[in-house]
């Protein structure tokens, strides 16, 4: 792993929180960007990789072209990957195809890791478990998890019920010291990055700030329609999982904006499937142009926080240096 | 306001962090309780504001007799009070009988508080308004909010669907600099406050963690149910208010444990109108013998990061102490 130093340039850059999490991955940033399904690409990832983050590629619903075109596209930047785990059953050569190219972690979410772990850790690559609520822990735990990601309902895209601020500090009880822990869901900026820092995490992963990045694949009419909006302006819900053909368990369930496509089908699931199908095409349609009303927009809550489209090293510093300044602030308020 | 000082014994009681709140109102500790229908009544009002933090009685549904018993247990300690807004309109003389005793704060929570903020600005009480969403954020700065209380879903009884990592810096830059903000839901320790602290917030409101005090009203019962409960085991719901014939307006819902009575009606709502009426005595009789089973038990998801019943003083100490261990910890993880 690159040692840390700590030089002048990365002072004035920021760049200066170390935890056990920046240690292992040899990272100049507690952070990690989301494995998003269709969002996060190879430019993501080795743009997040490339600003001293941990940059994941999203796995997503396992389309072997778009998993080897990312990592051609991260090209010589070390990347990893990440994995709907209950997908995955159906596409197990895409695992041994991934770790192929030995990537720097390899995270897995919604899901036992179980059947997974061995493969991954016969590899030699780091196993990133995400838990959406504690009844996950065990799970990630038994499969010998290196990192564990604490995700909060308020994240955008697939998750449960359970808040990021107690959930958090309740995963670094349940795992002890032994195991890092990151926080996601909700987090976006410095003042996010450094809350979690005080909830017992050692780091963060982002997804809706970095699906807001230039390098991800998101369409740019989807990303106005977030930066617009305010954090009351999304929902959880299934109707988009229902369009696309996903048949994902419970209790997942994905979080977007509360567009005119979620709320025509809000409630109506049962009637939704009985067209779904006939529809597809018209909701792939939308979904190609960037249509922010006839599609899923795939942001969290903190849509409320973003109010640019930027890079990735942009947002990487700027979430450091103000998580930074607040954690010097801090000694501040103390007597 | 009584001068603060940093004495040798608040440092060693952990009570040396200031905030704009703090400073505002007087206080040792950036810590208010919430003003808990049934739950907060003048005993646990007084044990927080004679610990150092702002005490808030709870005016619940409109019992004067209540009220006026819970100022008289308060006696000579200084302590605020809270209505339910939409309930007050049902019992306005309430709000003019609570001022009456010069509360240190008035708190309004669901509901526009236009119709009162006249009242209690006359009377020279300072005005807490607590907001679920961004969209109810105007509504309190018109009114003139002196605080304002930004409230996570996480949150135990009543409340909305935005969470608490998202929403307190949200409103922190719509209300812009002039205005404190405390976090409220999620939070039941130090980790809890200093992250707060992190979002941008003065202080924070705790709920649950001050249900679980010994000077609450809460039935030990319920306490006993909320400490072996994970915080995985609470729900948002309406059969709690069904149950006892409280007509929330929307958005609002109660979390509670999700219990037997919760699981008997949960997606049954018109089934249980129907017969809620005749099941009131049976509902409120499990309620008086503490039945953890067959009545709501009020507590967030935070139930999971609470060990046992406390003493008020104990719980702000134990909070503000650990806050200050990591907010101290802060600048050692700054190379």
């Amino acid at each position: 792993m690159p040692e840390k130093t700590a030089s002048a340039d990365d002072a004035r850059s920021g760049k200066m929180i170390t935890t056990r999490f920046t240690e292992r991955f040899g990272l100049q940033a507690p952070i990690a960007s989301a494995p998003m399904a269709f969002a996060a690409g190879g430019q993501l990832a080795a743009a997040v990789g490339a600003a001293g983050g941990l940059g994941l590629i999203g796995g997503g619903y396992g389309d072997p072209a778009f998993l080897e075109n990312a990592f051609r596209t991260a090209g010589n930047t070390a990347v990893g990957c990440g994995f709907i785990t209950w997908r995955l059953a159906e596409n197990r050569a895409l695992l041994t195809a991934a770790l192929s190219h030995q990537p720097r972690a390899m995270m897995l979410s919604f899901g036992d890791p179980a059947p997974y772990c061995d493969e991954i850790a016969a590899a030699g690559v780091p196993l990133i478990c995400q838990v959406q609520t504690m009844a996950h822990v065990d799970d990630a735990m038994a499969a010998g998890a290196d990192v564990i990601v604490a995700q909060g309902s308020e994240a955008g895209g697939h998750g449960a019920t359970r808040a990021t601020m107690t959930l958090v500090p309740e995963v670094c009880d349940a795992v002890g010291e032994s195991t890092i822990v990151l926080a996601a869901g909700g987090i976006a900026d410095g003042r996010g990055l450094a809350a979690a820092l005080a909830l017992g995490a050692d780091g963060v992963l982002m997804g809706s700030r970095f699906w807001a990045a230039r390098e991800a694949l998101t369409h740019p009419r989807h990303q106005a329609a977030a930066v617009d909006a305010t954090g009351d302006a999304t929902i959880r819900q299934r109707a988009t999982d229902i369009a696309r053909g996903y048949d994902w368990p419970a209790p997942f369930t994905a979080r977007v904006l509360n567009n005119a496509f979620v709320q025509r089908w809000e409630g109506r699931a049962a009637e939704h499937c009985a067209v779904a199908e006939a529809d597809r095409p018209a909701y792939a349609e939308a979904l190609a142009r960037g249509d922010p009303q006839e599609a899923g927009v795939f942001v969290g809550e903190a849509t409320g926080l973003i109010a640019d489209v930027a890079s990735a090293a942009d947002i990487i510093e700027r979430t450091t240096a103000e998580a930074e300044r607040i954690m010097k602030r801090s000694s501040a308020l103390l007597i």
